[in-house]
């Protein structure tokens, strides 16, 4: 009895040391989350995510989702985690279990119905803590040599190539008509776009941040319009104007010399520009289950065309889908303000891009970095509106890395402001306010 | 009998001479004219005139009336014209009768009822032939201390000085506000303008060319706005916005250094920036009896508010009145694009140009060259409407003088056009559609 009363105990304290073992490893939750909450959310917005971070001390938990504070206890398998807000008030309650490497359950939290929108009463929940994906050690870089090109900006897209922050990629553009540099045609033009690449780490809320190292045209040929759009002139100028139905838009592109040249005509007998070869279209996914054509353009981004989305700039794109989903396409190797004839020189180009993540942090629409500016773009549906949009966006993002108040600000938007007049031809209207950073170095930081 | 006969011969001889000395003298019309005619035509416009050249062979008159061709006879002090058209056909007939330096009389004319409209039946009008005002043999310089200043565009106020094509003026402005270079109020501000400066030569239907050799901030300080106006950010920024009601805008220019320094504030404790002066507002007399109040802009120019109308920018304005009836203001030390904060550092300034006059060519709106760019204005109720007059004028601009087809410009300009987004806060907003001279120079010409 004794010796089989030992080998009970035995047995006991064995199966405690497995049992508690397996929980400790379960319990080993310090560290980085993706934190998803699906709700009763606006339709497009089935669930709404966030970084979390936990660090566990016994069965303590403390932490940060997205922008609450959290507060809880995993005890036995189960979790318990309560949101505070900014002033450390309850915003809502989570519980929950392990289940394998991820912790679901339900609960109740006041959050707004869309990202952006304003707090709603506690909403009953379901939702999941999941380990990002891990990063390799280095940056990588990738060949990648496109199969597929999408005319639709929409999450709904594969990913083609999922990468980390800090990872460069090598690729290359269809001109609008889908044909690469070889003049082969994939699928059915129309702004196709490369991608979607799926960045890790990149959520809801987050600014995915694209350095375009290398944007070079790779073709011989750039095909332009040559009629005004409605929007650039006045309706008696279109009535009046006699365009010739089978004028030669066709520029031999010589990149090599960094210009274009177009075919003599009579009143053009020896044009030749320089290139400036600029991607029209950069975009990530749109929000929820939005879905746009190819040539339309957005809080996403998409059909910016802007004439300085040239080599060298870096975009900041809002994130509205984990793994942000950036495309880009529609390239010219050269274009006037406002694409008043519906294209500029209408080109593939060969492109290096290097990705990474601004996390928690967001502004309403699309800007950039070019060589010379802080770039904002407002995009909607009329160009007094676009102008507004971009204004108000640059005027938050300046103020808030500058620590400006509201009349510093105006002030000084007032003497150094510009704005650039980018498309009008596309199915919403883009405007660009600028900063000079040479202005902007001028400023306390 | 025989000495009393010869006596009688002798003065019928004499009065002869003398008669015809008088319808010779009478008659010697051949040179340039100033034509006016006047008749049933739109209400603003009670006179039409144009630049006349006559040649007359023995009895017989030859020359032009505007764009038409003259044709006719003058015959004992009474004279007959016969417009002809640009395809030969009788547009109108005019009768009257020499009287002092001038002719006069009645007739009927096929004209538009105002410039720039469609052609009418016949209408009754009458006319003046008198002789422009003869220019001195050498260019003039002069300096100009200005005692009155007008918040009002009409050619109702009265000239401040008459001047000759080639003639330089050196003189100065007034701030917003009507103080000038020693803050002394000369009236009651709202965009008090320098002048009319009455240009003679320069007739409706003629391009006023002014050029600004000197424009130099002359006091220092320059006030500032420090508030967003309402076209320049969305309507939740300015309900959000937390405006200081004391701040000081109040710049420090050091016009010797090329810089303006704001007191300093928690968020900007040092920041200078350079002054580039520019005139605010530059007219010609608006069309007929149209009056505006300084603050406002149209075809006449005014408030324009563009900020590269800066030292060494020569203006191209369309004349609706005879003189032109020049005037300027509202300098601003430093600007933004779009006038974001409804001012510029508003300040007076010193102020040289000189003035010719392009006759018989007009275009819709202002126009200008500045440093680098042909400039076209487009004033109107809103931003698009602005965007299509200032590309359509531009492109009829650069057609015109480069010979290019409908489909060249647009080719062209969909590479090489920029737009400026130049004021957004006045009764009327301004854009500006431009192309680089450097394009501008690989044309054929």
């Amino acid at each position: 009895m004794m010796k089989c009363y030992r080998n009970v105990r035995f047995l006991v304290v064995l199966a405690t040391v497995l049992v508690l073992s397996r929980y400790c490893s379960a319990l080993d939750v310090t560290g980085e989350w993706v934190g998803k909450i699906s709700g009763p959310f606006d339709s497009q917005y089935t669930a709404q995510y966030a970084h979390v971070t936990l660090a566990a001390e016994g069965t303590k938990l403390s932490g940060a989702w997205g922008s609450f504070t959290v507060q809880g206890t995993l005890n036995g398998g189960k979790v318990e985690l309560t949101f505070l807000d900014a002033g450390g008030k309850t915003a809502g309650s989570l519980k929950g279990a392990v289940s394998g490497e991820t912790l679901t359950g339900d609960g109740s939290v006041t959050l707004a119905r869309r990202p952006g929108g304003p707090a709603q009463p506690p909403m009953d929940v379901t939702w999941s803590l999941t380990r990002p994906v891990k990063a390799p050690a280095a940056a990588k870089t990738y060949d990648y040599e496109p199969k597929v090109f999408y005319s639709i900006y929409s999450a709904a897209e594969p990913p083609a190539l999922h990468i980390f922050p800090g990872d460069t990629v090598n690729t290359r553009t269809m001109d609008t008509a889908g044909r690469d540099a070889n003049a082969v045609r994939h699928g059915t033009g129309g702004d196709a776009n490369v991608g979607p690449f799926y960045v890790e780490g990149a959520l809801p809320g987050d600014t995915l941040v694209v350095k375009f190292s290398k944007i070079r045209v790779n073709k011989p040929v750039g095909r332009q319009g040559s009629r005004f759009n409605q929007h650039a002139v006045t309706q008696a100028y279109a009535v009046a104007a006699k365009y010739d139905a089978n004028f030669n838009g066709n520029w031999k592109q010589e990149p090599e010399k960094g210009t274009a040249t177009l075919p003599a005509t009579p009143g053009l007998p020896h044009l030749t520009i320089p290139l400036k070869p600029m991607l029209g279209c950069i975009s990530v996914a749109p929000p929820g289950e939005e879905a746009y054509r190819g040539t339309d353009l957005g809080v996403f981004g998409g059909n910016l065309d802007y004439n300085d989305n040239v080599e060298g700039v870096t975009m900041y794109m809002p994130v509205f889908h984990p793994g942000a989903l950036l495309g880009f396409g529609d390239a010219h190797g050269a274009m006037g303000d406002g694409e008043v004839v519906g294209t500029g020189l209408e080109t593939s180009v060969d492109v290096t891009f290097t990705v990474d993540v601004i996390k928690g942090y967001q502004t309403s629409q699309v800007r950039a970095e070019t060589k010379d500016y802080l770039v904002s773009f407002g995009v909607s549906g009329s160009v007094p509106e676009s102008i507004q949009l971009a204004t108000t966006q640059l005027a938050d993002w300046v103020k808030k890395d500058y620590k400006l108040t509201d009349s510093e600000i105006a002030l000084f938007f007032g003497d150094v402001l510009k704005y650039d007049i980018t498309e009008l031809v596309d199915p919403h209207f883009d405007v660009v306010a600028k900063v000079p950073k040479s202005a902007v170095a001028l400023l306390n930081k």
